[in-house]
């Protein structure tokens, strides 16, 4: 018989989360030969940022959730790095002629079924975890994927010129307006949706995806009830620097962390995030070969260090990363 | 210097109305050669039927509204009968993979373009009249479209097995399921939309549209307002009769007027919207040639009968009708 399979759960945002889910998703097939889809669902819970979520054209749009479905399910054109695969733009061009939506921000087809499926199940009443569960069943994922709250907490960037949706900051502005700061107007009144607590407390581990802390891990962790649920989880929570060599790997993390006033260091992260025994978040932090030499300043905060290689450009590599990061956790 | 443009009301359903309005446009033009596209704008106000108007996969959805754009605006498939020429079907399909929507009824692309624009609209905050005086504005109509009212009245059918609508009714069983009637919930408390009644008052002539009068031209009249605005409107009221030799010219109009109990006879039509001078709507009748017997009939209700060449399957015939019905009203 083989090992129970562990039940972990990963804070995760979108593209950098859904590729170390799927690494996880990976090294826990490997490690248990002949699980199924729907037992590694039972086992591996998602709880991703929605910070990122908006209304456009008048249909709700999940980016995070859509980015980890549509790549768990295999169907995302990961050549472009964001929606479906084989994808067309016949209503999009549509929306434009009629001058709705953001000439900047395409609506794919395809993406637009998700959208209009979700609006339309929102409009009878669903709740967005409601929504996510139904969107989960169309294809065997081997995940469980839970938006960390139902209200509607999208995230603004308070800018010198004004305060603008993430997605218009980061998608039309390529983050170039120099943020002031981040809100999740509403949080403070949201609670985390059905399933979130009871995964944290029920989990054997926690893991930290390397996802942009401020934008995606942060609106996560300002859902009331996140971090009291964290900080008396049972399970190690570790985590994985999304900055590998003084450089974050992918996206514009680095502007978010100067803003808050955060180096683009691993340790800094790492200290941002803080020590579970401290207050903190975590017991572990996952540091590149390359910032090595941070080690010390990591456990100086009271967080284990552990250095192992980072790069998951492919999944191999983020089923290897997340067998590490889980064997910290578990070990 | 031409002679002025008649102003010229018409009450109109989607498919048969269209066709009648284009006539309509192509007579005058004919009649006032150079009239610009603005002119002809101001001068023809379409009264339209919104009874067929209904939310699908959480878009809002005017049927006979669409129609009349389109093909006023000549981007409609004529061949197929409904929606956009080179139309797609990608949305729909991923709609049938979420279950979302009717599976017998499908969203063009295209289509989908304007019911988002239209939905995004309405959700912030303008009414159906002001929707589809944005949509008006893309193409050159030369035609002003009103919806019948602002208000969400869908035609409901009654029918032995429950109430459906009238899209289910229509699309998904053909008419097949007999109809114990017709009901547009709230109409009661319904207003003309913005315009329809001063529209009507300034006329120099009202035509009704050969559309089904159950369920197109029905739904119009039942708007509390609509009525009283025809029965002092200073214009003579034509109406063209949608039965020539005892049956519909389209749809299943015969259907409608039997479970109402009217005869499928272009008299009983006339009968069933009445002469004006007897608290009726009409002051004259268009039958067609084949009908000429029911002339006296007609004739005996009070209305003026005019028989006519009725069929127009193309827009010169359409043009030629309308021409005919415009002659007897402003004559």
């Amino acid at each position: 018989m083989s090992r129970p399979l562990p039940r972990v759960v990963v804070l995760a945002g979108g593209v950098g989360g859904s590729l170390f889910v799927r690494g996880l998703r990976e090294a826990l097939r490997e490690r248990h030969p002949g699980v199924s889809d729907a037992e590694l669902a039972a086992a591996i819970t998602v709880v991703v940022n929605t910070g990122d979520d908006l209304w456009l054209a008048g249909v709700r749009l999940m980016p995070d959730i859509d980015s980890l479905l549509y790549r768990l399910a295999g169907v995302a054109d990961e050549e472009r790095g964001w929606g479906r695969r084989e994808e067309s733009e016949r209503v999009s061009a549509e929306l434009g002629a009629w001058g709705v939506g953001w000439p900047w921000f395409t609506l794919g087809d395809l993406d637009l079924g998700t959208h209009l499926a979700r609006t339309s199940w929102l409009r009878d009443g669903a709740s967005p975890g409601e929504v996510v569960a139904r969107l989960s069943r169309r294809w065997p994922l081997g995940a469980t994927l839970l938006p960390m709250t139902d209200a509607e907490v999208d995230t603004q960037v308070r800018t010198a010129e004004g305060d603008l949706h993430f997605q218009e900051w980061w998608t039309r502005h390529r983050a170039s307006l120099a943020p002031l700061g981040f809100d999740n107007p509403g949080i403070e009144d949201a609670r985390p949706s059905a399933g979130v607590l009871e995964a944290i407390g029920a989990a054997d581990a926690v893991l930290i995806a390397p996802s942009n802390p401020v934008v995606s891990i942060g609106p996560i962790l300002r859902v009331p009830g996140v971090r009291a649920g964290l900080a008396s989880a049972s399970a190690r929570v570790v985590g994985v620097s999304p900055v590998i060599g003084g450089a974050v790997v992918r996206g514009m993390a680095d502007v978010c962390l100067t803003a808050i006033g955060v180096e683009t260091r691993a340790a800094a992260v790492a200290a941002h995030y803080g020590a579970r025994d401290a207050g903190g978040l975590l017991d572990a932090w996952l540091l590149a070969e390359e910032d090595a030499g941070e080690s010390a300043e990591v456990a100086a905060l009271g967080v284990r260090a552990e250095v192992r290689p980072l790069w998951m450009r492919e999944v191999p590599l983020a089923a290897r990363l997340a067998a590490d990061a889980l064997d910290v956790a578990l070990g």
